[in-house]
This record gives C-alpha cells, sequence and structure tokens, in this order.
C-alpha cells in the first residue's frame, strides 16, 4: 500500500533537510515554538477520523488512542514551552578580565542544534513516539528538521499525521524540508536514512534488534553520529520481606493490572518480580495467580509482535527450572496476548540468560531469592533498566542498603511502592538507562530533557554584542537563565568587556 | 623501565574500582570536593622535582611546565567548588497532583555517577590532561573512580603524580581504588581497559587512531559505553576581505606566534588559513613567511612526534597544487621540529583530503580561494573542528552571512579576531567539536561541564523525603539550585507530596 521510498528519493529529502537545517537552527525560540503549537493543532485537527484510522491499524482501543493523542499535543505544547524559556540551552557567560596576564577573553556559550533528525515510528505507540511524537518534539525544539520513518504497522496513521504536519510547516512558511515523511518494510531505508551523511542524529523507540542495528550504523560511518535508542525493559520488581509480609494481596492485584495493561504492551511492563521463597511470596503467587487467571487475553498491536509473544514465551516457559503459575482462563482469539505468569529460582535466573530477555507482552516471570544475598545477586547480574521498583517499608529499605544500592545501580527510574507502567511527561522525568534499556544512560526519551540529544553546545569568544545571538547579548533580550561569572542569573551583563 | 600492567592486574584493579565505586559514589558533594582539593594539595607538594623529571622526559621548558601544573592545580580546584556548588546535578523535582486523574506522582531527578572510569594519559599535556588532569577531575567531581593509564612518553612524571593521588586518596581515607595507574606501551593495555566490562566511561586526549580505536572497542562492547575522544583539529582561520585589507601585517605577526607557541603541539594549533586570492592576501603570506623565516624549530616532545611532523609534513608538502612558502631558516637539531607555511588553490584543498589533514607541529597551510563561494565550499567541505577562527569586520560578518553559518557548523568554539590557541578553563569554554574533533560534539572536555559526560540521570519516583538523596529533599539542605515545577529556585519544596 505505501511504496518503499527509493534511495534517491531518500538523498533528496536529506538535502532539503540539511537546507532547511540552516534556515530553521537560525530561527528564533519563539518561531520555532510556533511551529509546534501549529503542528500541535493540525494534530488535533484531524479529529475523529484519525482514531478510527489508528485502531484500524493497531487494534489499540478508542480510549488509549485519545488519551494518547491527548498526551501528543502535550509533549509538543510543553516542549514548545520549554524551547521558548530556553532553560535547556544552558547558557554560560565569562566576561573578559583585559587586564589579566594573559588577558582573559569574553566566552559566551550556547547550545545549538545538530542538523537533520531521523525518528523511526515505534510500533508501541503510533502517536506519543512515532510521526509528531516525542523525538520529532524534541527535534524541533532543538532547531532540527525531522525526517520520519513510518512504522510499517501503522503506516496510514503515520502519513495522516504526517500530512497535519505538513500544513502546519506550510501554514507558518517554515522551509521545504523541515519535516518529511519516508516508507520502508524491511531495513533498507531504515540502514540509508542512518547512514546518510547528512543525517546527524537519530531517535528510536523499539526492539532491542531495531535499535542496537542503528546504533552500529551509526558508529560505523566516516562520521558517527548519536542514536538514542530506547530499547526497552523487563523493569524488576522487588518484593523486600517488611512489605511483601504487610500487603503481598494488595501488591499482587495492583501488578496483575500492570502486567496486563494495554496487553503488557508498554516499554515499562513489569517482566521480573524477586522476592524471597517463604509463605509470603507463595501468598502473593497465589494471589496474582488467581487475578492473572481472570484476566481476559487482549488484541496485540500487529500479528508480528503476537507471534513473537507466542514463540518468546512459549521459549521462557520450556526453560529449565521454570514453572508456569498461571495463564488466563480465557481462550485467546487470533493476535491475541494470553497473561502468563511463571517462577523460577535465584540460581536459575544466575545461571540462565534467556530469563533474563523481555518476553514483550502480558507476562512476567517471579523469582524466588533464598536469601537477600541472593536477591542482590540477581540484581547485579541483570542489565540495565528503563525502571526498577522497590515494594518496602522504611524499614526494609533503611536495612537492605547494599541491594537498594545495586537496584539504583541499574535503572534509570527508581520507584517506591508503585507500578512502573504510567510514564509521565514532565521535566524530572528518566526514560532511558543503562544499556541496553538504552543506548546512551545520559540522555532521556520522555521529558523536554530530551531536546539536548539533538544539541550541541558552541562557543563565541571576543564576538561583539550587536554580533551575538540573542541568547549571549549582554541585555538578556529574552530573559533567561544564564549562568554568568559562574552565578546563575536574568540579570543583564554588566562586566567590562 | 616501566613493566606492563598485566591483564590479571587490571581485572583486579578494575574490581578494586568497582567497589570504589559503591562507596565513593555515595559520598556527600562535600567529600568529593575535599579530595579534589587534597589532590591539588598533593601535587603542588611535589615541587619542582616534579617539573625537573617532567622536563626531562617531554622536553617542554620550565615555565610552560609549571604554567601546566598551576593550571591543573586549578582545574581540580575549580571543578571540586562546581561539584560542591552541584548546578551541573540538573536537579528537576515536579511535585505530585495526588487528585488528578490518574494521580500525578512525586517525581525528583538528579545526577549519578556512571562507574569506573578510564584516562588515557596525554602527551602533550603531561600536567592537565594526563593522570591528575581535566578528565580526572571531572570523573572525580562526578563521583566515579578513576583508572589512569600513563602515556608511556612520561610514565615517570605521570607516577609521581600518580603518588600524590594516592597520598591525597590515604589521607582522607577513601576506598582503596578510588584511583589506580597502569602502564602499558603497546595498544594492548589500553584496549584491556576499555573493554573491561566493570569499566562504565572513558576520556582520552590524543591522536585521531588512538581516540577512534578506543570508540570503536568501546562500541563492540556487550555494553557499549560513552568515550569521550578529543582528537584534535587543524583550527581553520578565516581571512575576511575587509579586515585583511586593515590590518593583514597585525594578523600575521599573530598568527606566526600562535602557529610555533609550544612547536605547534597544541590541538587548536592553526593548521589552515584561508582566504581571497589577491594583493592583500599576498602581503599577508609574505608577512606571515618572513616570520616563519626567523621562528626557530624547537625540541618536540619526544621522538616519535618529531617523526611524525617531519613524515607528514613532507607528504603534504609533496601534495599536487601545494606551494612551499617559507621554511624556518635556522637547522634543526635532533627531535626539533621546524615551523613551515605552504599554501595551495581552494580547488587543490577541494580535490585533496590529504590537504585537510592535521600536520601535527609548527606547520600550516595557507588556501587562496579564488572568491567567497569557493571559500564556503572549502569550509563545507572541511571536517568537524574544535575552534573555528574569523577574522573579520562587523561588516565581513554582516555581509558574509551563509559563510559565517557554515563556519559555525563546523566547529565547537568561534573566535572573533584572535587566536585559537589558548583555552581557558571555565564553564562557558567548549572543547570539543563534530567529528572527528571529537568523538561526541555534545560534551566538553575543558570546564566544568566536563563533568556531565561521567554522569547519567536517576528519577526518584514517590520517595519519602526522609529516604531521598540529600539533593533532592523537600528543605533543599544542600541549597542548591534546582527547577521545581518548571521554575529554577533555592526555595524549600513546599508544595503537598
Amino acid at each position: 500500500m505505501f511504496k518503499d521510498t527509493s534511495k534517491e528519493e531518500i538523498d533528496l529529502i536529506a538535502k532539503q533537510a540539511w537546507q532547511a537545517f540552516l534556515q530553521y537552527s537560525k530561527m528564533p525560540l519563539k518561531k520555532r515554538a510556533e511551529f509546534m503549537r501549529m503542528a500541535a493543532s493540525e494534530l488535533e485537527a484531524l479529529g475523529d477520523d484519525l482514531i478510527v484510522l489508528a485502531q484500524s491499524e493497531t487494534n489499540l482501543p478508542e480510549a488509549r488512542l485519545k488519551n494518547e493523542r491527548a498526551r501528543t499535543i502535550f509533549q509538543l505544547q510543553s516542549y514548545a514551552d520549554a524551547c521558548e524559556k530556553g532553560d535547556w540551552m544552558e547558557i554560560r557567560i565569562d566576561t573578559s578580565i583585559p587586564d589579566r596576564n594573559p588577558p582573559k577573553p569574553d566566552l559566551r556559550k550556547m547550545l545549538v542544534p545538530l542538523g537533520p533528525v531521523v525518528v523511526y515510528g515505534a510500533s508501541t505507540f503510533p502517536f506519543a513516539y512515532s510521526t509528531a511524537g516525542g523525538d520529532t518534539a524534541c527535534a524541533f525544539a532543538a532547531g532540527c528538521p525531522v525526517i520520519v520513518k513510518a512504522h510499517p504497522a501503522h503506516a496510514g496513521t503515520s502519513t495522516a499525521v504526517a500530512k497535519a504536519l505538513t500544513k502546519a510547516a506550510e501554514k507558518l512558511n517554515m522551509p521545504k524540508g523541515i519535516f518529511s515523511h519516508v516508507y520502508g518494510e524491511g531495513f533498507e531505508v531504515g540502514k540509508a536514512l542512518v547512514t546518510h551523511p547528512l543525517v546527524k542524529a537519530v531517535g528510536f523507540t523499539g526492539s532491542f534488534g531495531g535499535g542496537k542495528a542503528l546504533f552500529d550504523w551509526a558508529n560505523q560511518r566516516k562520521e558517527p553520529i548519536p542514536v538514542f535508542s530506547e530499547m526497552g525493559s523487563i523493569n524488576p520488581v522487588f518484593l523486600l520481606p517488611g512489605k511483601l509480609k504487610e500487603s503481598a494481596a494488595d501488591i499482587a492485584k495492583s501488578y496483575a493490572g500492570s502486567i496486563t495493561l494495554g496487553v503488557g504492551q508498554f516499554c515499562t511492563n513489569p517482566g521480573l518480580i524477586i522476592g524471597l521463597a517463604g509463605e509470603d511470596l507463595d501468598f502473593f503467587i497465589s494471589i496474582l495467580g488467581t487475578e492473572i487467571r481472570k484476566a481476559a487475553p487482549g488484541t496485540m498491536l500487529h500479528p508480528g509482535i503476537s507471534k513473537a509473544y507466542i514463540d518468546k514465551r512459549k521459549v521462557a516457559l520450556e526453560q529449565s527450572g521454570v514453572e508456569t503459575i498461571a495463564v488466563s482462563e480465557s481462550e485467546p482469539k487470533e493476535n491475541q496476548g494470553t497473561p502468563t505468569i511463571s517462577s523460577a529460582s535465584g540460581q536459575a535466573f544466575l545461571n540462565n540468560p534467556v530469563l533474563h530477555q523481555e518476553v514483550f507482552g502480558p507476562y512476567s516471570l517471579v523469582i524466588r531469592c533464598k536469601d537477600i544475598q541472593e536477591m542482590q545477586s540477581v540484581t547485579e547480574h541483570t542489565e540495565g533498566q528503563l525502571t526498577c521498583t522497590l515494594m518496602a517499608t522504611e524499614n526494609d529499605i533503611l536495612e537492605n542498603e547494599s541491594l537498594v544500592d545495586a537496584v539504583r545501580n541499574i535503572c534509570g527510574r527508581l520507584i517506591l511502592n508503585g507500578v512502573p507502567t504510567g510514564v509521565e511527561v514532565c521535566l524530572s522525568m528518566q526514560h532511558g538507562g543503562p544499556f541496553p534499556a538504552s543506548t546512551d544512560s545520559r540522555y532521556t526519551s520522555v521529558g523536554a530533557d530530551g531536546i539536548r540529544r539533538f544539541a550541541r553546545p558552541l562557543c563565541y569568544q571576543n564576538w561583539k554584542d550587536e554580533l551575538l545571538p540573542e541568547e549571549l547579548k549582554d541585555g538578556n533580550p529574552l530573559e533567561m537563565w544564564r549562568t554568568v561569572n559562574n552565578e546563575l542569573t536574568k540579570n543583564k551583563v554588566t562586566s567590562s568587556r
């Protein structure tokens, strides 16, 4: 239905994006923000037609899609606010000291955009992490044109959103090439994009295989470029003994909900639950099992994902030492994912890396550790994660300091007594974590701090005030927070030049 | 003289560094800063003996070495100040909204250290970018233990400095493994370090070959790790027509000094000067030639560097279309580098990538462009640079906007009417640039912003105040700047939790 974009077309698109970069990168923050807000309006204006189309391509329920679109609009708007406010630009000014020996020059630094950014649509988030999603919004805020590769599973939805973005760009007379949309079923188009010399950064949300391939291609270029791949996670949950004794049943019920939410198709889905073997854990497992047996199978995003779920679940359940605890009692229909819980010993987990792998869908593995030392060992042998959750009393935390340290060292977000599903869009959110949760733990893909993935510092030395960008001028015309001679301030620069 | 550290020893050292990380990463910022200041004191306490030793290993003059040590001490002290102040931690707090549907959680984010960092001593800077240099200081500030590989050309100096660091660590009862020092003549030790699973980041200053090899090894690991390699630059200088007409002779004299400073052994040495062919440029070249003929050859850091200079200069001068303009009239002694200037047309530069390569030493190539369009084309075909310099009047800048844009897009620091040599240690400095100037243009290796190379954000969700780190507590006991509900403030958090 959608023809693969050819190599020649990609080359043309990249060249147009570069030309757009030369103009867009110099536009005032206010103009960038205006464009992002217009994009949000045009997305909203697509109305119910877009939801109907997305439902037909993704099997996601209407309410979820409406929420996700609202979130996408909020992202565009709130990152536009952040863009305009400019805190993300990290402005540092050190004024000159002409009579020092040697004289100290005047130095002023701000972030500038990297260049055209390629964003790969995510199958799991047709709006929020696809065409006009978080990566696109961050790139626009940073001053970068964007080339989106539509996810083949919802290419129609992606096309509709792309048209809204193009309309927003045209209404505001943005340079041609500020936004482009391409198609590709196989890996060829994706590879042609990441290896094009005029592409300067990449945003990706999806599987380990896809994200790691982009990372490798990017690093093998003559000019390596930064890739932020968010590659999912098993999001371990640690049931500490005090808390488990207190509220095993409540935790089990809340986790049955988190495991099956959205047919388990969230990168923050809790795929691993770790507790101390004993009657409290047995009780927890029995309640969790009851809930999971009652939970209904749900239709997954597309046949590829449901097949992968069936295959990976099968492999996981066949591993030595893995016991199936509970499976939904309802018969799954075509393309449905069946909620499933299994368990294994700490030793089995330590012995077998297959048990560390994500089974993308409504599946979770409960690990029965023989003691806290084994729990810590399990933690230390677990790969990097987007989130970890501690279900713990205050005493549990205080009495198990080295376990808590070990948990902190493997994750980007550390939740106390909650569930990992639900990713708030705000500045303090960290969505990213030690590899393989993401390819660079120093960045986030959710929240306005994600803008900086696509920008780099540029220092102006000894420039006259009238030639400097607005952001760096003595008078601080944009009224931004700036670090002047090591102090954060909104004041004008008054020191001698 | 210094035996290569064995693989077994490296493994032990990495394990000790990891154990130290578990303790050091939790120490208060104040304690980290105290350690860094103690390191500075112990370095200073080595007195003249260290300078004499370094002179014997590097051929650098006493005054330069004393200045460089003072700079190194200033780095340790000023990064300690920055560490303690904590602006670099990027604290973001969003308070909960319990009555929202769904409830908004309390989220608090701060930077935490990555883990053990390996620093490779730089041959060019025995103090400031070696054992206790900028990378080491940044890693300590971030909360990371450091493993330094001594540069073989000044392993004795490195050993002396390492002892001072160890003494500082012992005096303050820091965990064993917070600092280690290893030796290696060939690439094996360097590779063993970057590929060790417990090493989590790398800092490097040196050649493209060395820096790129570390980058590639790091990315081929099972768990890729960030590498900041600063790999030098040819630091193009653009002579714009108005300025050249005004002050050709002054520019020539000042650049003769910059080209030959420290026998050209700075990564910011101006290796490429670009102007418009014509009588003003001819006059500039004649004066520059006169100065270069008068300049004396100087002894280079070690025989390897002087041999490489002789070889690369020969290759550069033999390229088609390259004319030798001036060579120092003094006969070079052993291991000395001879100041040399050549020239070529814009077309010759565009046709031949060899002319884009750094000739590390007192060498510079003047490009005669036929017009501004060719000057822009030369810029667009020049690889990423640490610095670019515009010698320009205000009119030159205003009349050549697209050339100025092109120049800005290839560099990390943009100097107006100055020389690129001289790198101020301050927050607004950017030392790093688009590849191949550095492996990640989003970071700097000079200035306290370099601390963030070795840290990642961690978000605490729904933690009780008493369990949070000091930096994130409601009361702001460390009196730090924090972004609370999108506003920068030093105020306490008062919103409901």
